[in-house]
């Protein structure tokens, strides 16, 4: 179970990878591979979700970290880059890029509040 | 609790409201309070949960819908079209963007499993 509210995660990054529709499981299912050997060691890291947009066009991964600083400390780690040199190398992949949030209000159903 | 992963949730839909930075906040709590009066009734309606980025710049909805059938319904309603031309007026926005995905897999930190 992966909590969006969760306290602990202080910060979010999305990832968006444009793929080539044929090649956009293929790439998801390597990338969540090559995470598991590596991102999911880092300290800081709290969880990574991939999605798959319907039109087949987009891989996007909505991803906790603890804090800020946790995430700025693996940008930073050479082995990020070479990681993210990996993914823009896959076989299939247009572009990536990401972006940094904070969870600020959430909405559940009227019916259960 | 909002969970990621929680298999009720069959469609997750990513609006990206992009805006004056110096309204980032404002329209955020704007747009809550709609989506608690409309949406939030809707049939199908899981979760909405909003994100501010770091850089001031936009305002992220991450929302889950049971289904893709019950967002399509909620989107060729006209309360639907209403809303979205309310959250386009606002003043400080500057646009607005929305795609569908599906959960794929997700990656938990290696120390945990």
């Amino acid at each position: 179970m992966i909590n969006i509210t969760d306290p602990s995660a202080g910060m979010v990054q999305l990832v968006t990878f444009t793929v080539e529709p044929a090649r956009q499981q293929e790439i998801a299912d390597i990338i969540v591979e090559q995470v598991e050997r590596t991102v999911a060691h880092r300290p800081g890291f709290v969880s990574a979700t991939y999605h798959l947009s319907l039109d087949g066009t987009q891989v996007m991964n909505y991803a906790q970290w603890a804090s800020k600083s946790d995430f700025d400390a693996f940008v930073e780690d050479p082995a990020s880059q070479e990681l993210r040199a990996v993914f823009a190398s896959l076989d299939g992949m247009v572009s990536l890029t990401g972006s940094a949030w904070q969870v600020y209000r959430a909405v559940t159903p009227a019916v259960a509040r």
